[in-house]
């Protein structure tokens, strides 16, 4: 439904175009159909969950998040599977997970015989049962067991009262960590484990799926806007782009100097080594430095400069951090708003 | 009055430690007192109207924001004195800033006639008056007017029917921008311009404002927290820091490697040569690395290291940012919150 035109909207402001964003959505289902994977959308991307029942909708098999607290949000919206790739630790958070997992279907991961006792002692508390997957470690060096410590925190987790062994869980699922998946997993089937899930993800992850055929399960972010980064690294166009940052010029200090009224507090700081994002209307023009309230912008290489109240349009280097400052985001057909999203599970750091 | 104790709170959760914000506010308004001049502090990087009320009645003569939606809010709760250090450009947006200006002392900064056109269009729509300073280009290269073209400015708001010329507006103001600041106050002076205000700031003007007796109101805002770097910069010691974001290790994986439960979400992707902030506990400990929720930790250079568990405290490197990221921050002394305070004008980017 349309519900006013874009130029009604205080600058700046996020804007998503809805037919690139279902696009994106319909794609990457498919992707994940023709390989026979189950695909889980991290919703880390968008944190929106009238859009996480669009990816639900168009065939994904539940959600993933990265906090409890973002749990809550999407399992108070009506998401019944929801995974939490993540050690949680501290009573009162387990507490609030064991809230959860009331709820919903839900799996979280651990890394360390202490985050199992941990869960198990919460699963106790609540006379609940909860899924329990084993977090191998990956060339990105974050949390994650070592292939050789992944059978005893099976077993930890098999051989505990309360809790249910639910799988191998990597990330990035890269071909490079293909290796690791398969060390982990033989030793899994050596020592008798049924490993019915192999959770992989990362837009890379993704787009190698074909040749990691271990893997079971793709939980995937940013491929729903896309961003500086995915075009960067080739796993988009521009045309499939669905986020732009509406801006205006706001200062014209000298012949080549551009003063947009956006800067790190809503873009982010994120940067490439062209500068912090693609202007869509001046491809040439590089956003060279950001101020919380001004992208500095150099357009020495453009044959064309904007007037100050100009607007223009931004694609952001990385669109998950973006998300996560502004309170509300707009969908966008053209000219027209038509769906004004609350970001509901903004700032859920927790 | 002590709320509870600081365990209570999920992690992560930024602390401000209220002793040394009160003395980072008194020291900062004993500075300014002393040279004789006017503190506005800047409220980027508290955003707290309560907090605000605290630095007027310290004796500051109003606050700065940068945009006009974050006034808004600072005038809703009550405070008297507003200044935007910033283009305002756009009708919609001008309309709200009249309304800003009818409740309260409002002054706005202008670089370019096109600018000061849409001021004088707005003024005389809402039957009001505008105060308007003349936005000095320094060696920062964000917005500004080269010190030629200032008269022409100045001129442009004085036989505007509608505005009023309040002085210059620079930053930052440090003695490599004295030049600048002179060159500009003579050739008011010399067109016949009355300078009641020069409005300077940054931090760092603050620190050298002894040595450029022109400017005649501070704006500094990171003062009230510190961070690293202001520390790095040595403008403040670890004792001053007010800010420390309390974490949980959640990861061991390697001997080495300590995974927090806060990364680029939580403390804003801000870094500098020695990392992502500094870990009280373990001052020779490294942050190389932030995932979105996730700190990366080296502490090879430790003697010891925490368990899956542990409390960690990080003084980030940015505060202003930070602080932008959360919905709620918390006062505390010692081991006991005292003030839950909403980050009332968190994400107001427009």
């Amino acid at each position: 439904m349309i519900l006013m035109n874009v130029s009604a909207l205080e600058t700046p402001a996020v804007l998503i175009d809805l037919d690139i964003m279902l696009s994106n959505i319909a794609q990457m289902q498919r992707h994940c159909d023709a390989l026979g994977k189950a695909f889980r959308p991290h919703i880390k991307t968008h944190k929106i969950p009238e859009i996480a029942h669009m990816q639900l909708e168009a065939g994904a098999v539940g959600i993933a998040c990265q906090k409890v607290s973002e749990a809550e949000v999407f399992a108070d919206a009506g998401v019944e599977d929801i995974q939490i790739p993540y050690n949680i630790v501290g009573e009162r958070k387990l507490d609030r997970l064991m809230g959860v997992n009331r709820v919903c279907r839900l799996t979280v991961s651990a890394d360390d015989p202490a985050v199992i006792d941990g869960l198990e002692a919460a699963a106790r508390r609540h006379n609940a049962r909860l899924r329990v997957m084993v977090d191998l470690g990956t060339d990105i060096q974050r949390t994650g067991a070592p292939p050789e410590r992944v059978v005893e925190l099976a077993r930890r987790i098999r051989d505990s009262q309360r809790l249910d062994f639910a799988g191998l869980l990597v990330y990035p699922s890269t071909v490079s960590n293909r290796p690791r998946i398969q060390a982990a997993l033989t030793m899994l089937h050596d020592a008798g484990f049924a490993v019915d899930s192999v959770s992989g993800g990362g837009i890379g992850g993704a787009a190698q799926a074909a040749d990691v055929p271990e893997v079971t399960e793709l939980r995937v972010g940013t491929y729903i806007f896309n961003d500086v980064n995915t075009l960067n690294a080739g796993l988009c166009g521009i045309e499939d782009c669905a986020m732009r940052v509406r801006m205006t010029v706001v200062s014209r200090p000298d012949a080549d100097r551009v003063i947009l009224d956006g800067g790190s507090k809503t873009i982010a700081a994120d940067r490439t080594d062209d500068g912090h994002g693609l202007i869509v209307e001046y491809p040439e023009a590089r956003i060279y430095k950001l101020s919380e309230e001004h992208a500095h912008c150099d357009f020495s290489a453009c044959s064309a400069r904007p007037s100050i109240g100009d607007i223009v349009h931004v694609i952001p280097v990385h669109t998950c951090v973006v998300t996560n400052l502004h309170d509300r985001i707009y969908g966008v057909r053209g000219d027209y708003v038509e769906e004004i999203w609350e970001v509901a599970a903004r700032g859920m750091v927790y």
